[in-house]
């Protein structure tokens, strides 16, 4: 192996920063996790990610390139990234320059949604199309945009943000100002909420741990009608937005992934797709 | 005059059928308008057209191309037009093959608010733009995209139905299965019903013609707090829309025309964009 062109792969997470080699898209090696949270600032982090690199460098001396995705708003050409919502001391941080400064490598950061997008359009379940639509589910909703063989960064490098568009003109504010934003309905947390708030009304209560999307998939696919009933609304809330991407981009496919995509069929079977031109919806 | 290049633009609409000569994009003659609803049948009015075309030959001899913009459903690469919603008669009509044995000139069909957008980046408001979306307000709602310097057409040419788009997934159902679409909130016809309702609800009933956005405006500009609202009501829902567009494909700018575009300021200073990155916002 050790003549092959290899690259690093960084998915850097709230919870942990997660590092790997890669051969042509293929894992072959994965490092220990970093714990994110227990860094206060950017710069300690970049530092330790850094000595990771090295680790995987000493077994591996033909890494040519490493490729970092981000939770957060990234400035593509310049690999700064302007603010991450749930990590401290990341503001205007040149992450490509530090850690290509640091690691004498090329260095690729890029919003991790679009990670996810590039992904799966170049190896994944998108392969071979010219336009397709994924979307993260998880704590937070993301979503990055291929049309005619391009991805789509816009103007400022920040489209694609599914999670912010809205479903409800007169819905909540959201974190930007907009309203009714997807991702304040059906994030890991509104989920959990809708669900407990709906056990508690009709009289039979569940913990708050019960009712996280994981174990309300299992009640669902158990006949429980609740989550049933939690599934179809949520269903309809993500086919919103995601018929609204149709109107505009007419994709090929849609391409969904992250935590909340695990309860599959229970929320895909209900979502009514009735545009002219249907797109495949693969759950990744 | 007689050397140059010129190309025949018709603009197809539900009331009446607009041909005139151009020279790079500027309109050197003007033909009779041709008045839609006299034919009850696709093919009579593409002769009318065609003779439309002759007469304006026998003055221009050099023309070399006819364009032709549609309100409806295009397939692009064969110029077949699936239905018009206001014009009886036109289901699957092969318009670029019929023009094209008529005229024995090569044809070009196009949805009309493509059409807009094209031309509005071409020689408009959105001129040197990689990016922009461009909506047309009328009786119905339109819109084209632009990204990354290429008509965004999408899989099956259906892309930039920003009318189709919601803005409440618990809204009323829409012509195409959708719910809460732009369109049934912000058409001509909705903005009179909503203002003639408002009128009535205050106890200060108007009759339905000054109930019309042409003359709601004009009350608006006299300080007439019902009009005043009701401009409010009708820029928090186009804003959302816009909104939408924003975080999916970051554009530089919007470009907004047709009919209810003229309400100009009333319309569109109480938008509030509060995006990361504003567009700039051109009302043609």
């Amino acid at each position: 192996m050790s003549d092959l062109p290899l690259a690093i792969g960084i998915d850097f997470g709230g919870t942990s920063v997660k590092s790997g080699v890669l051969y042509r898209g293929n894992l072959i090696e994965e490092a220990p996790r970093i714990e994110t949270q227990e860094f206060e600032e950017a710069r300690p982090l970049i530092e330790r990610i850094h000595q990771t690199v090295e680790e995987l460098r000493s077994k591996h001396p033909r890494i040519e390139a490493i490729g970092v995705g981000m939770p957060g708003f990234v400035d593509f050409p310049t690999g700064m990234v302007h603010n991450l919502t749930n990590v401290k001391g990341w503001q205007r941080i040149y992450l490509k320059r530090e850690l290509n400064e640091l690691a004498n490598l090329p260095v690729t950061v890029e919003n991790d949604a679009n990670c996810m997008a590039y992904a799966e359009w170049k190896r994944g379940a998108g392969r071979g199309m010219r336009h397709l639509v994924a979307i993260t589910l998880g704590t937070g909703v993301g979503g990055g945009i291929v049309v005619d063989n391009h991805m789509v960064r816009g103007a400022n490098f920040v489209a694609g943000e599914l999670g912010q568009t809205s479903i409800d003109y007169q819905g909540p504010d959201g974190a930007y100002g907009n309203r009714g934003s997807l991702e304040d309905y059906v994030g890991n947390q509104q989920i959990t909420d809708l669900a407990h708030a709906a056990y508690a009304a009709a009289g039979t209560p569940r913990e708050k741990s019960e009712c996280e999307p994981a174990h309300l998939s299992t009640l669902a696919r158990q006949g429980d009608q609740i989550a049933l009933g939690i599934w179809d609304s949520v269903a309809k809330m993500l086919s919103t937005s995601l018929m609204n991407c149709c109107w505009l981009l007419n994709p090929e496919a849609i391409i969904i992934g992250g935590g909340v995509a695990k309860a599959g069929d229970l929320l895909f079977n209900p979502v009514s797709y009735t545009h002219l031109t249907l797109p495949t919806i693969y759950s990744v």
